[in-house]
């Protein structure tokens, strides 16, 4: 149980660096609930790097991040439109729609990412009380598709949603990995490019457990103390999420991991790509590699190295990679699939 | 930031065996989401301590535990019977109403404990359509007001509950502590005296975060898993909090927390009980110590140690005991009250 | 079935002028879910009675405008104070909390109605994340033990309230016969006292269907055509209910029918009275007659009479006189009731 | 506003013979909330039609009967698979995820039709704890395109649904138009055919409010009195609801206004497209008739006729006849069409 695969960045254990902060803030008492030390420096670290006018909220994962900041951007008559990939679509159990009431309303895309002309074929029916009033456009920073937003890209969006009512959610589970792709300051892509609240990721990039949901437009965040304990999700000992944020915000932390993982993603992607019969299906931009295989070999592969297959009928599959893969990983992995061909 | 105060069990640490497993837990990858050894071996030794016929899920948070395994055992017309201290009702920001739909029915009581007699001013309105129907009495044990139920009284009211063709919840976000005071094990006052779902509680006793749903009405469970992802409380690095459950339960290390706690809790109302002006108010059966001081001191008192205020008008305060407190502690806050009153 | 008993005012048919208005409105087409003529009119009627800077909207039951009147005057994490004998708390299965999320907070009274002494039991654990927050306060007008607040009272639970940062609710279920038995103009004990919300109820009043719900603050108003299209309370054909409502509100026809239907309850709380064995218990102020009567005839009585047994234990039973009462069925009745005794 | 258009068989009243039976129900008292004797009429009436072993209830409106029909066939963590042009996805204000907490999983049509082949691609996921589960299939007969299910094409549905443990419902706002365009009985397509829960419409067919939600599969109708209460959708003078379905059954009246409404959309259909310039879009199979105009009349047509533009991008028009269409009503629009083409 200690190999290491493809199969998700989920899948990889904690960095020592942000274990360590764990066993250094178990010291004596603290009050619950965030209340505490820890969890002032943690906010003091997002504050440098997005600016003093936020509001930060921790809360334990990445779905609860999406899905109570989208709570607190709607109301319950509202639609959400996002990518038909997008995580809150397809991956949230309908969690979505269970907590905000609304409709998401999907756009089909090619590489997961949505622009201004996909979202406009939803861009009717406001005023007109029989239909859910699209309220939010939600990006995933990087997407399901392993691609990324460029600046450029996040502001047409955030221009268009506000210039018709609307508000920019991003998805940002893998914020990290997509810094380190676009050479950017997390605010550049995010605050300034008009998100107006976003899922800021840990777990996926060598935390524990813990995610940010960090609102610049700090009105939709009035409320947001009863919103996430009527959520379930208020930490008791919140220092404990809090510590792994400032161990991670501090000396680049975040940045070694992510820039190694996105390394990695790139090294894989050249050496399966050598591989007669793997044809790379999507732009390699972060950390994820998706593949098409012969489809015969895919259950052989699938007994020593455990991966998601993306898309049945094309056998395309899904590899990721992670903060602590080695170039050894990806050799051995290239010669299991070069073994199994 | 080191002293230790008796706010809150909340406000301790986390053991250093505890801390440990976390530690050794930290090695390769292993499925997310708990298809993964670790939770397999925490499941297990669920299963030795309740019997094979049980289901068991991990989640974030005690209030999750609740809400989500109310909402397990309710249909959306239903109502739930608590008393009226119970934390479901009164620490949770209404997410009981939010997640299950249902109407709470309080009763009031003595010492935070429900009674038959009690329960049965909400026991009419069956098949009456305009009523919310009774479905699920819900008992905290320890309460919240640190008094216990005696394995027949839980046999009472889970026979009255069966009787009558309801269930019975029991929030035990602080069993260990039960279980030590009663002298009991575990299932002998949960499961072998009628209780439906089991809120078992880790997080105030030592761990860092995790509680678990125990089902010992497997129908119930039926569907739990996509109930607990709806609910965002499904963990990606669930090893982190089953390694920290089998640690838990391995060796009686809960039972050493839970005795020393018990135990100070004792001692804190001896040495207080000594200070002129202080009364203890209730029992003190677990880990807490009720007590009326004179209203002035309280805030002085509050500089050095912060506590809660459980009922202004009669200057009653809450004290908690902690696997962590100390002789030491305890001497000094009874000095500190000393000194201020 | 012809007979006409004292169980609800539910029970009772329709006014043959509203039964007209509808069968007048019934012409050719018009377009559907209120952007019609009829609706127009009855919504100037509402104007003319409660001034211009008002928002109405008609739904189909008064449960429904209670419920989506709440829903929007609340977020999620707040609760509701009401009299422990509310209908919103004991007659809607649940229906306030599934809509709204909010918690009730119950008051007993003596009869009925909130005080702001009974209210501010409940007024505690502003700004704590782990409390549901107070927000509304909601009364019945008249109660739902047939007793009416003046407008001195209603002003001091509405000046309570907003000093306190609540609104105030009014379930005016018997509007009409509140008005009538005060002898006020509705504006003067509902928008003048401080009313923020009102449902506004014509059924129990001689109508076939149709409640109103109306603002007198617009902000709570914004969205609400969309909260009762998601509320599915939004009547394709809304000309019917409007028809009823202009009827209702012209040539005072409400006050025509509330009045009988007060002087008939006061008729029959005398002829009951003069019966030994029979006891009023409560103010006799509306439409209702609350009695003691020996048990054991209750059965025998509900035999030719269905009504309702108010409080098993003490054998009181509610009766309901309605537009539609006469003289002769009260005498019918209280020959009946002496017959059984 | 005596007009009539082709906007919407919502915007026609009411048949004198329902009216009628309104007045006739308007007698003395009789229980409320359909404890009452022309709720037991209409009730047998039903059974009469479908058998005796089916549960029927009555809402108010068509959405509701959808909505709460979902409700009682799903658990929270659902899915809903319909077409993408669904009454219940796209005209009624996200109600169904507000009730339901259901995802809504659509598929793109021609006209309007599922196919087993369209649903396949939403059919996996199953026993994957992050996504919805499917478990709805639901169908608009005759749908919101105006087309028709054979029988045939209900029972592949219902089989496929069965075959993979989903549910088969069906929307039938307008089943007395697909009862008479199919010449068949209401069981034949619906109970027969494998459909498990019903909306089974009145108002757009000459009723004045009142739709039946009839439980073909009887344990799902098993706690439905509360879901509909709780849902706000219990009419307390039901009777009213009750002899409106009475006559609406009796004397195959439901069945002469359909098959007047459907002639109509022949006629209409045949008259419009001898006009140069008009271009017939759908099949025309009920009381529907879709059509293409010059995208500079529809404004000036709509002065005079108000309907719907479908498609503002291909100038689709809707054009619905009802039981009060005339051939007069007929030639004039067409007659209106050609002076503004």
């Amino acid at each position: 149980m200690v190999t290491k695969g493809f199969a998700s960045d989920n899948n990889s254990g904690v960095h020592p660096v942000i274990l360590q902060a764990i066993a250094d803030a178990n010291k004596g008492h603290v009050t619950a609930y965030g209340d505490d030390e820890y969890t002032q420096r943690a906010v003091k670290k997002f504050k440098e790097i997005f600016g003093e006018d936020i509001d930060v909220f921790f809360v334990f994962i990445g779905s609860a991040a999406n899905v109570l900041g989208l709570q607190s951007m709607t109301q319950r008559h509202n639609a959400i439109i996002c990518a038909e990939t997008a995580h809150i679509n397809v991956d949230e159990c309908g969690a979505p729609e269970r907590f905000t009431s609304c409709k998401l309303l999907t756009v089909e895309t090619t590489n997961g990412k949505l622009t201004v002309e996909g979202v406009k074929k939803h861009m009717h029916g406001f005023g007109f009380q029989h239909h859910a009033q699209p309220k939010v456009i939600s990006i995933s920073q990087v997407s399901e598709l392993g691609t990324l937003y460029s600046v450029d890209e996040v502001k047409a969006l955030a221009n268009f949603a506000h210039a018709n009512g609307l508000l920019l959610h991003m998805d940002g589970a893998r914020l990290a990995n997509a810094a380190v792709a676009l050479n950017k300051e997390f605010k550049e892509f995010t605050k300034d490019a008009g998100v107006d609240v976003l899922s800021f990721g840990g777990t996926k990039n060598g935390m524990m457990y813990g995610e940010a949901i960090v609102f610049f437009n700090k009105k939709l965040a009035q409320d947001f103390m009863y919103t996430r304990k009527q959520g379930l999700q208020l930490a008791s000992k919140m220092r404990y999420i809090s510590a792994q944020f400032s161990a991670y915000l501090e000396n680049d932390q975040w940045k070694k991991m992510a820039a190694h993982s996105n390394k990695m993603a790139e090294l894989l992607a050249q050496k399966v790509a050598e591989i007669k019969g793997v044809k790379i299906t999507r732009p390699v931009e972060a950390n994820a590699v998706f593949a098409i295989l012969p489809s015969e070999i895919i259950p052989k592969l699938q007994k020593e190295y455990f991966f998601y297959v993306w898309d049945e009928e094309t056998s395309e599959v899904r590899w990721m990679t992670s903060w602590d893969t080695t170039p050894e990983d990806i050799d051995n992995f290239a010669n299991a699939i070069r073994n199994n061909i």
